[in-house]
């Protein structure tokens, strides 16, 4: 499961680095975006858990088992396995940032501005303002993670099952072209938390600073967006029908 | 109902902010299109009612009743439900120009454009020309609502079914990349008119004027653009089976 | 039908108006991409013509009957009913970029280049060479029809036949960024000479030239291509099961 | 067999010359996208064999059969069949190169830089470095071949049958895009060795190097990224269920 999550974000964090190459948020909502959809696909049997603020947000909500119901890997909710998946979560994305530099490693080399390294890694705000900064995230990820359990209600009437990883995908990239300007859009605790970590361990060439002062917001953002949205989402997908 | 509806329009006007930062008019259009597609799957069982253009648009075709089908949850068609769908749009849309407003607070306050403030909030022409604006608002909404409702007459047989909120949304991609040049595209007066009244209210700082000469004109072509492509599907689209 | 499929041209070459305003020619391909997409699903019934190419290509590969068998409405093919097809394709066009010219209406006003105006309308040569122009246009339409041709053998199977229009408009947004430089890729007889009629009718303010010397080249190099592609297509397909 | 898989490698490879136009990384990326969904769409009857690296990876994965069960096409593997599917490849490639070549004529004769026109048929490293060339090379065929196995694994459950070739198109746009900026992601040794050697035949006016020492990376990158895939795929995905 470890390495298998590990894998998804691999891909996932290897494209945030793009955006040191080539002008053009676009690009990196895109790359984003179909990192999600790879990782989805490939931690699929698992229920897709790739992201802390998702589980979190499904406890919320009152979800009483995890999996994939149709492949039978369904498993029960509580609080041992939370903390397996939520622990799982992060080394994998430890070691999926460890892959994405050696594959720039010659490009870590060349590069003269520190801060141009830590971007690969992990999020910074544009503005730096923690209490509004974490407004962004909260926000961000309450849409991510209303959404995506949304998706899970009504998935077979709407046609969503059919297009199985497409459309979180694109509900990522919509949201990093929305709401990813001003903190450039952690939405994950791991995604954030686990790069910083391989970021401060690994022997990159003239590396710097690897941000701690910022570090909690990029956590504690997502995980009270998550849990926000599985609230609302418990009390109001059901009156809404 | 009222806010699931602002909540798809949430992620919907949000994406408009990154107009202000980064080049790229494929950017916007990639932006609206995927929070039409959000927007859409939020407000399923309502049967997607996001645009009251749509509404009426549907409306003109001779619908008999709206919402879900598949879901249980279609309601007749009479002009009590016709004003609540619409009057459920706008404070949604006012609810999601002022989130926006806090997730972009210190980047509003770090612009110095009054014009550039509005422009998160709503259309406005390239070329002010009341007259030419509004026909070009028409056409866009015209495709749109048009294209919408043949969706609906062929959709289990083309496949459409399967890809749920997936057509609408590139359908507005589309318009956008088409027809956006010259006024912004708004194709839905509560998008335009909601946000405009949000900009009114909040105490933005410099937010110069509200610009409500113009407001007219994207409720005004939408509502005409999608009562004309009610009527024609209402007489074309039987005669060409 | 006519007006249908005129409908579904107003989007398609509405859309490359955009190209005069923002630069990206991917913006381009997906303009033209989502305007096929459109097309296709408004002339749905019809089978989809909205290509003389593709007709032509169709007679050419052996097929004996037109339009959609799922929704019964075929009809058998002969010298009249290609005739009607492709005679409605054309008027359909020149509607379609009438309506371009209103929606843009001031903007053609304020536009001081002839050359921008007619690049709305009409394809052009970035080097000018009829014969090599020609070759470009053939291998671009050949890919386009005999895909589109495959498209249809092992439909059901490959799952294509769930996504409706999405491939078409895949392959077209391919097939413009890789085969589009040369010459801007009609790859279709009535998407260029159409709208070229309307730029020669209309009464565009400094509009110069029609460039009509050119203009045999997207009608006989699209004929030629799809010709070839359905002689192709009905002997190579059998043989590759 | 041959002549359907060069059809479907020269969209492919065609793609590539439009990073000599226009600027955008991300349209390059989409551009090997959509190649790859119409080659995959072409080649669907043979199970899609358009990379030898895959092939070799379902080989390693401890595949017993090529082909397309649903349309009764399945081959058993063996030395020769694998043998067989890679030799198509190349010349495919070759041809496929070719007809970029014509259809690009005027404008490899106009360009002046002979680097620019060995771009459009083969990859370079931005940085030359033989060996961390080839670890970013295995890296990304890792994650192409990996992936791809696991789409067949639980392609039905996961909805990911329906959607066909895309997945597999957004795979490549997301792996281009992530981890294409140090080599330009050959990430399969026919697309880069055909066109190269096509590149070496063909009279092409100023031509330059074929660059002959650089090209065992994106071979034997690929090679060895498959490979290891296949392997990892074959021990991992049976205990993750």
């Amino acid at each position: 499961m470890l390495v298998l999550l590990g894998c998804g974000v691999v891909a996932n964090v290897a494209l945030a680095r793009s955006k040191g190459f080539n002008g053009g948020f676009l690009m990196v909502n895109f790359g984003w975006g179909l990192a999600v959809f790879v990782g989805v696909i490939v931690a699929y049997a698992s229920g897709a858990h790739i992201n802390p603020a998702v589980t979190l947000g499904l406890v919320a909500s009152g979800a009483t088992e995890f999996g994939n119901a149709a492949l039978g890997t369904t498993v029960p909710v509580d609080v041992l396995t939370v903390l397996t998946y939520i622990g799982a979560q992060l080394p994998g994305a430890v070691l999926g940032a460890v892959v994405v530099w050696l594959a720039y490693k010659r490009h870590f080399d060349a590069e003269p501005e520190a801060a141009s390294k830590l971007t690969v890694f992990s999020t910074g705000p544009a503005i730096r303002s923690y209490g509004w900064n974490l407004v962004t995230e909260i926000v961000g990820t309450f849409v991510l993670v209303f959404v995506v359990i949304g998706f899970g209600r009504n998935g077979d009437a709407s046609g969503l099952a059919a297009l199985g990883a497409l459309p979180v995908a694109l509900l990522v990239i919509g949201i990093g072209a929305s709401l990813g300007g001003p903190t450039g859009y952690a939405i994950n605790p791991a995604r954030d938390l686990g790069p910083r970590i391989a970021h401060f361990i690994l022997p990159i060439k003239g590396k710097g600073s690897s941000d701690w002062s910022y570090s909690w917001v990029p956590v504690a953002g997502p995980v009270i967006g998550g849990l926000l949205a599985g609230w609302a989402s418990h009390w109001l997908l059901p009156i809404l029908g």
